[in-house]
């Protein structure tokens, strides 16, 4: 979006009279108009995205007007802390827009600079290189039916529905068992970037009901290390990507949020999960070895491998099998680990992957270990009969990766029309 | 995917033994494989991918086995109707393979070469080429929510479901009521590729249950000709692009279902739906003037304008406002007609668009007139009282449109897990 100044004065020369000019100062806040004019120079730069040039009116027409009174004002809306903190000093009260209220408004809302920098550049700027990144290495878009029988990973819960049909069918909670199957047919190399549910009750900063999943699934060679390297690669790019061609939307967004740029290596980090809870220990933090990290453990490692390393981006892998799905290939030098791994951004989870599981024996025998229905998933597990490439692939969410790159608070900062437990509109 | 001619001879130099042959030939059709062998030029060209070497193997390892007898041989399955018709000629009986045991044993079904080409390459490329034009366009990518309270059309049949909450939503049938929310929120120009879904019961070649639509929706500065311009120049460029870039696929495409090349114009035809009207009168058929045309009218016109204008591709407007959804603008000369058009391929239906209202009192109007709760699209509604930029946009289908241009007679052949009123699997 930009902005630019506009000035009416009264004169023959231009054909302003003061009727027009009272006309276009009773024209609501946030109208749209069409306006007809000369570029002139101003005598100082102006506080408006086209800073160096102004529009001397000549004709003005309200398209479209806003209602008089609007439920807050966009000035009010993109004030920083530090703005407030600076008015509070001196005396001054600003209004401050509660995110309820600008979320209740979300079009009003939108019109900032930051959400404007976020919605209209950054948002689209990542997806763009999450696919630009993929296609060059060969991986191919498919899309998959969020519609399904069974649930599609056990785990968290699903929203239920009934199928044309009459059965009972729910939403899927990722492309997982699909885009397997999609490797089972051949296509050798897929990504799929599409709308992910969960119907989750809690009301945090960095969970949705609804958001959109970036996934990627692949044959492996060898190693699964071959999925790490595509992570790499391609997350490297992407903020190598952002940090040289958005400047301007970076600066814009850290205007009213400041944050700290990404600290990345341009070689990514990788650490066995053994290794994470052994600098977890040295620094007195006792983990259960074969258990699971916390959020606030994940924290806590994210500040310590920023210290050591001085990296915030960084890949655990080698996981106990016990905390990872039933999919998940167990290590073939050690089967309570697994070929897993979770990758941060600023001590927060952002992907998770590994490598899957491909011979039916052994699958049944996990998802029956995992207390699965077999009977739910019949259809993944005959994909695997037909002989089945080793692969692996992972899974990352849009919003949480913008989120966390920009150090945004929370992610309905990063979702157009969030969903969470308590919000369905707009 | 590639195939490639490997061959195994016993002999003391390679070190293949008799016994290694026996074992060869013992693995199952379909298994995947590890071979280690050296390259050779074969005598005469080969029937694979790989046409001008072979592989003369020293080692061979099973990797994965496919279970001894498949649902289907993959013989049958990538056959033609013409191959079909010479067997029987000559007395021979060839296995055919049903469209739903291909459906039921996907991962195995998608293995022929011509669902390779199509699930491997052509879909990829269509949805690449629509963002790719577009971003050129400078529309922005986004993602908006499918959990929707309300249905978001009114028109055809939602799928309902209860909120984490408790409260009952509905999947979205199709983006529109967002992205024009996001036009509202003043994005400029925005594109998204997202599910879209319809809970018809009707079983045919056409429709899905569930399928990938592509959809924009800009600001217009003075005629929704400038929408038209958009299609027109992204269609056309997509077109020239499969032509120009993906000539192995259509070959393999062809080989299997053959099919004439689209005719298409540089500039698209456009003709006003009274236009079309009284070319179906000359031709004899009477069609009710301020009705919709039903398929087989469709049908006929697509005949009429590849006779007359030879081409298979064009953009039907102006058609009568009473056939179009209520948030669609009338034309300023006649409300009896709309700012709103079909686009057609090879006779059929493939996107449908036009300018939408912009000013809250007229929307409100036509939402009683078209019987719409408006109680059910109060946010959408409030998203103009901000001041809200003309605009218009259009919607097609991923499927439908890779369907339409290759020739195929069926959607399923477009759609890489396909929901429809029967089936649910895989």
């Amino acid at each position: 979006m930009s902005t630019v100044q506009c000035v009416l004065s009264a004169s023959d020369d231009t054909g302003v009279s003061t009727q027009m000019i009272k006309f276009a100062a009773s024209i609501s806040k946030e109208s749209v108009v069409d306006i007809e004019g000369v570029v002139s120079l101003p005598e100082k730069p102006i506080e408006a995205t086209t800073q160096k040039v102004e529009i001397q009116v000549t004709k003005v027409h309200c398209i479209s007007p806003a209602i008089p009174t609007l439920p807050f004002n966009l000035e009010d809306a993109a004030r920083s802390e530090a703005e407030f903190e600076k008015a509070e000093q001196s005396g001054q009260k600003l209004a401050r827009v509660l995110q309820d209220t600008r979320l209740n408004h979300r079009v009003l809302g939108l019109r900032t600079p930051m959400n404007q920098a976020i919605f209209g550049g950054i948002l689209d700027h990542v997806e763009h290189k999450f696919r630009d990144y993929l296609r060059s290495k060969k991986f191919k878009g498919v899309h998959s039916p969020k519609i399904i029988s069974g649930s599609s990973e056990g785990g968290a819960a699903v929203f239920k529905l009934l199928y044309v049909n009459g059965e009972p069918v729910c939403l899927a909670q990722s492309p997982q068992l699909h885009k397997q199957m999609s490797i089972c047919a051949g296509l050798g190399r897929v990504f799929e970037v599409c709308s992910i549910f969960r119907a989750e009750k809690s009301n945090t900063h960095r969970h949705l009901c609804e958001f959109t999943g970036l996934d990627a699934e692949m044959e492996i060679k060898e190693h699964y290390f071959e999925v790490c390297d595509i992570i790499d690669g391609l997350f490297v790019s992407m903020f190598n990507y952002l940090n040289e061609n958005c400047q301007l939307e970076l600066e814009i967004i850290n205007k009213q949020c400041p944050f700290e740029p990404l600290k990345y290596l341009e070689k990514t980090l990788r650490l066995t999960y053994a290794e994470g809870i052994e600098m977890l220990k040295e620094a007195g933090i006792e983990i259960e070895p074969m258990g699971d990290l916390n959020t606030e453990a994940e924290k806590q490692l994210g500040r310590l491998v920023k210290e050591k390393y001085g990296t915030e981006f960084f890949i655990l892998h080698r996981y106990p099998l016990a905390v990872r799905p039933f999919y998940t290939m167990p290590c073939y030098d050690d089967p309570a680990y697994s070929n897993s791994f979770d990758v941060f951004i600023r001590g927060e989870e952002i992907i998770s992957g590994g490598q899957r599981i491909h011979t039916p024996d052994l699958l049944r025998k996990r998802a029956k270990e995992c207390g699965i229905d077999l009977s739910t998933i019949k259809s993944y597990m005959d994909s695997f009969r037909y002989g089945a490439p080793p692969h692996g692939g992972f899974g990352a969410g849009l919003e949480r990766v913008v989120m966390l790159f920009c150090g945004l608070d929370n992610i309905r900062k990063a979702s157009l029309f969030p969903r969470d437990p308590h919000r369905l509109e707009p």
